[in-house]
């Protein structure tokens, strides 16, 4: 073919594809909107199964369930991928309070995920409030024998909430490592929520290389209760706060990333990968943390063959297990992905609740970010603005190299750590359209990448045979 | 001054003013949300207050409470504005079922406002399903004797809800009356809710210019009884309907549009209003509808004197009675504005619920439009994202001219008709977050309009001078 038919027959393609590409995702939010199998997916999920933490029963259900909706989709391909997880157990609700003035205030307090129990009757001592890092360096070894109290706050001010989480989610993380290290006891961590609420919130920890005998417990309290300590504190410096939890962790068991695909008709040897993690923490349900992300990620794959799209590259749903403590499952799948040289060429993740879309964030080069950028008026119609080089998702992190494009749906955030990590982060807190609306977001832009790649060469090469 | 040199100052302040707006928008911002006042204005309103239906006494609560609240915040006026409102009064709650095949099956209704009640004991019929004023034309006076159950639903592939909404309110409205002429004995309405759920949404209803012997009582039906009616009637077309309900229109009453006011330091005869509607419906508090209007309003002039602005113009709170079953308190403030020759350049209304903003709908000239959409940038920090031309609210309607400037609050609306005018539409279902963000937009137009303008006449004068 010459040169100027190539430009010919290219300029007449994106005149004809842009008028498809806009029918396409109306039939894509149509049947979403209509006829979507999220909410139904969630629903069981939230209210059949529940919390999902890595290595328990619901985890291993929620394997089996994704497992065989995914077969009732009639992809051509699905299996599950074996990944050792932690397993780490609650056990009893823990028990807290603090006395002072001869009063004694009971608070809302949860484990962290990873911690050590208290003894079995529970540890008391004194309290030393600090809202940083720098803060506690300053008190060191003074900590000894007390319980620190970790009350930074997530900033309110930040319009992006994942800002502020990202402020100060270290303090819930490596607190008792911390204060293990200069010889406290025990650890109290304000919860990460932007609300005032009795709910404490919880996440992982991790003791990283302390020995054992270093290694306290650590628990969240709810951000009224952290407020009522801390106004308790001031008048009362000899206060003292009691807990008892006795959470433990078991050697790590065999679970399972859960894949599907559609194989591409074209290029079945490029890989786009869309996704959610499978597991949860405990408290709740884990609706929007991640079951939304999950439920989503499936019926990405539903809605092509719905609408009518037979990609031509490789799609892959993968539903990772232990994102929340270890993120096994992303690492797990990067690496078999490398040990079979698959070319994973772009990477979906929603992972930041089942809320109204708002668009998505990109970590990929400046080159493919433009050419995203270059379908954003198609997205306009639904209401999505937000095309942003960031951060994309824990899970799809592991397969970052130069070529590929990491994406991560971008839902409204203002509710988000209302419910993150705690037992109401439950079903009746998803809106079936906000997370119909995500899918059908998710679906368009899998839609748009698979029909014109990135860097286009395959297209043009397409184009010439 | 000279030309050359009007140029200048204007180049000049443009510059200046830039960096200026990014700054004050930040501190609007955070004032907003650190140290917002509307949550709790609003958790008054709902929790000690409560539905607030005009022509009711929590309706005057309101009134005398958000005085008192205008006058704490030491504007130059405070003022109530008299107004006469229907009042109507639900009575009893209603009671609704149908026989079909020996089985008594209860649904959920709520007379519609406006509604004539029941015969003491209830009305027993059979019943006429239609989607449309269409069908219901065609099949003429064969419903008399019989309830026409209006069964239009809202379509759900409309992303924008309001649009959904607009495509069937006419069924609530007008169902009684088009079925009324007929000679039908009732109405029941499909409740306009996207969700399926158990709740009746009720609404206003006119009977217009119809005798009071074909005055029909109407109620609304809950999306899922309206679901199982319509099945049950595929199989068993003499199903009977029953409901009751003892509702009543009384004479109008005197009621108040309550008012507060900066004056403008250079320009106080050129006025600017936000708004929202201080009347509710009865079933929940009207937290969203329109308690976050009304508290985001008030908060605006808060919020301008908190962050130090000294509007130029005078900014006008106007907190309407009436919205939902008159509009009384809108056309009273259209009509005073008009006789007393007030220049109202600007009108801004919340009714749209507390939820994340996501920009606003003008209407107003193309010019003015423009003006306006040079302001874009400035939002983006903040996710607003939304300026179109498009609706502004009801009760700034009146006051629509050539040269004013009408706009309305655009809030996410997915979740709004999940809450409109039922029972759910509760203060928790507000999140304190999205509200504030709400009151800080809308404060930074409002602050961006009195210092630009639109035409920039006064502006210039201002300059030359």
């Amino acid at each position: 073919m010459k040169l100027k038919l190539i430009i010919a027959a290219l300029f007449l393609s994106v005149n004809v594809f842009a008028q498809n590409d806009k029918e396409t995702l109306k039939t894509i939010y149509s049947q979403s909107l209509t006829n979507g199998k999220a909410y139904q997916w969630l629903d069981h999920l939230s209210n059949q199964i529940g919390g999902r933490l890595s290595g328990s029963v619901n985890a291993e259900k929620a394997v089996q369930y994704t497992k065989t909706e995914l077969q009732k989709l009639g992809l051509d391909k699905v299996w599950l991928q074996e990944v050792m997880v932690p397993k780490w157990e609650r056990g009893e609700k823990e028990i807290g309070y603090f006395t002072t003035l001869g009063k004694q205030v009971n608070v809302n307090i949860c484990a962290l995920g990873g911690s050590v129990a208290t003894p079995n009757n529970g540890l008391k001592a004194k309290v030393v409030e600090v809202k940083s890092f720098e803060e506690l360096a300053k008190l060191g070894t003074s900590v000894k024998g007390k319980i620190v109290f970790f009350n930074g706050a997530m900033n309110p001010e930040l319009i992006h909430t994942f800002e502020a989480y990202g402020g100060c989610s270290k303090q819930r993380y490596a607190g008792a490592y911390e204060a293990g290290k200069l010889g406290a006891l025990g650890v109290i961590v304000r919860s990460l929520n932007l609300r005032q609420d009795n709910l404490p919130h919880t996440g992982s920890m991790g003791y990283l290389d302390l020995p054992n005998n270093q290694r306290i417990p650590s628990a969240a309290i709810s951000t009224n209760d952290a407020n009522a300590l801390s106004a308790a504190l001031k008048t009362d410096k000899n206060l003292e706060f009691y807990f008892k939890q006795n959470c433990k962790q078991f050697d790590d068991v065999l679970s399972y990333n859960v894949i599907g695909e559609i194989t591409g008709s074209q290029f079945p040897n490029e890989y786009m990968v869309v996704g959610g993690h499978l597991d949860s923490w405990d408290l709740g349900d884990g609706s929007h943390d991640d079951g939304a992300g999950v439920v989503q990620s499936i019926d990405v794959l539903r809605l092509l063959k719905e609408s009518g799209i037979k990609p031509k590259r490789t799609i892959r749903v993968v539903l990772f297990m232990n994102e929340e403590n270890g993120l096994r499952g992303g690492k797990k799948y990067a690496e078999e992905a490398k040990r079979k040289n698959e070319n994973h060429v772009f990477a979906l993740e929603s992972d930041s609740g089942g809320f109204t879309p708002r668009g998505f964030s990109f970590d990929c080069s400046e080159a493919n970010l433009n050419k995203v950028l270059s379908w954003e008026p198609l997205f306009k119609p639904y209401l999505i603005h937000y095309f942003e080089k960031g951060y994309s998702g824990a899970d799809i992190g592991p397969l970052k190299n130069d070529n590929i494009v990491l994406a991560g749906l971008r839902p409204d955030s203002q509710r988000y750590f209302d419910h993150h990590h705690a037992a109401n982060d439950t079903f009746d807190a998803v809106n079936k359209r906000e997370l119909e609306l995500g899918a059908a977001t998710m679906t368009s832009l899998i839609y748009l990448f698979d029909k014109y790649g990135t860097s286009n060469i395959s297209d043009i090469k397409e184009i010439k045979n």
